[in-house]
């Protein structure tokens, strides 16, 4: 029994998860930083606050750069207050921007945790490939203008898959202890003027997506072998890398965790879900 | 023979049409305001006067409000200046802002007006019909919270189809002789999340379009009885209308001319035109 605890030093209560969409165009990045710099963190920790009626941190499942999309982010807090989970979604929605959304909220148990619990994290990656920029789509994907051959870059991401050392795709600021990840699945298929790829591993380094990126794109336009891949991998040597593809195509998408429980939604974006769905089963169901 | 004119006033020999895509979201609509204000048309008028060397000015085929899109706005303009039309598409691309791109280019010649010529104009209206907003598409699509019957909206619009006095869809400020149009297709299609419609006439009043939506939201949210349509029409009085439904979701997406030379690429937007596909032949082809 603890309740002789709860007068001396009040514990939070409740523990809140729920998966959140943003359009990252204004942002720098999720994390909160100096102040003045807007984040989706601090963006989303003052509506949360603002209906719990008492400061909140969140814990988030993958943290993403400025500019960085995402549709099923997965967020957690703590709080003393006590509401629906209905309360929470349309009290927090109300307070958010219109670039950030609650697209579902549950109550969970503390052993579940946004970041620790995680066993895999799933992105999404839209390049617009036209010899015309998109001027709708240009903040929603990455434009490529020279033509791209998915199947050669499909064939470079095979090498990568796997667990290995990726320092050749990891940013100098890094805060990760180790290169090492595994890449479950490196997934590009071409569709119309879009070339889409899906990727998942059990976490990612800094910027590793948007360098993975970086290192197909010469590929896809020819001006690498498809070895070239497998090279950089082996350098362990981000100095040898590819440039770092823009972020406006990246978006976090899916992250999993042992309990199945949480709800599922689209892993989107939508604007492609009409597209990715023709494509069944080469992108592997996230 | 009239080169001896020529010395003494030299004429514009190239006449230039085009199609470009927008995304209006940070402009007060198509035309050059007071300075300071951006429209789409004083930053296009801007690039390719940069490209002519010289003043250009344009003419666009319908005229889009503050925060309104487009896909295949058409627009010519006259010039001295010879140049290939890759020559101008690449060159206007290139001194053009991100969210304003050319599609195409044709020299045509004086008979064409991208105004007066137009025998017919569609606009496309993407609804985002859920009850959380988008966070990714919430400039790119008008969001309606409460569910809508597309069928009833459907038959709402048939009663508005034909040539009317379209006055009671007519912004006060519109500047047309005649509130008389033909409504040749009001089309309404619900696609998972989204209704989209597709609304074709000879021409438009101001705010005729979101005018039109205005009356069938609420018809869709049961608020207001099909019915409501025709008598909203009958009144022939603004006071009498809807609300004027929000821009984000508008889209320009084709002009119609006699003419058959001009290139047709999708209507779009993009994003929708995967959802497009499996509606035909309801929408009627543009």
């Amino acid at each position: 029994m603890c309740e002789v605890f709860e007068f001396e030093r009040p514990t939070d209560r409740f523990r809140i998860a729920m998966a959140i969409e943003y359009r990252g165009t204004r942002y720098r990045g999720w994390q909160v930083q100096r102040s003045g710099v807007p984040t989706v963190q601090q963006a989303l920790e003052s509506a949360i606050s603002s209906v719990a009626n008492e400061p909140v941190a969140s814990i988030v499942a993958g943290r993403t750069d400025a500019g960085v999309h995402a549709t099923n982010q997965i967020v957690h807090f703590d709080t003393q207050s006590e509401r629906s989970e209905y309360g929470w979604q349309m009290g927090i929605n109300g307070r958010l921007p219109d670039d950030i959304s609650v697209r579902w909220v549950k109550q969970v148990d503390t052993e579940f945790h946004a970041r620790f619990s995680a066993k895999e994290r799933c992105y999404r990656f839209v390049i617009y490939n036209n010899w015309v920029k998109s001027a709708l789509l240009n903040e929603l994907t990455t434009w490529e203008r020279y033509p791209l051959d998915a199947e050669k870059m499909q064939q470079a991401a095979n090498l990568l898959l796997g667990q290995h050392d990726f320092s050749s795709f990891r940013a100098a600021e890094c805060q990760a202890h180790s290169p090492v990840r595994t890449l479950k699945e490196l997934s590009i298929e071409r569709v119309g003027e879009f070339v889409i790829l899906q990727v998942r591993a059990d976490g990612f380094l800094h910027h590793m997506v948007r360098n993975l990126v970086g290192v197909l794109l010469p590929i896809g336009r020819g001006r690498k072998p498809i070895e070239w891949a497998q090279q950089v991998l082996a350098y362990q040597d981000r100095k040898k890398g590819g440039v770092t593809a823009h972020g406006d195509g990246l978006y976090f998408v899916r992250a999993d965790y042992e309990r199945n429980d949480l709800p599922k939604l689209d892993a989107g974006p939508s604007f492609i879900e009409p597209l990715i769905a023709n494509l069944a089963p080469s992108f592997r169901p996230v």
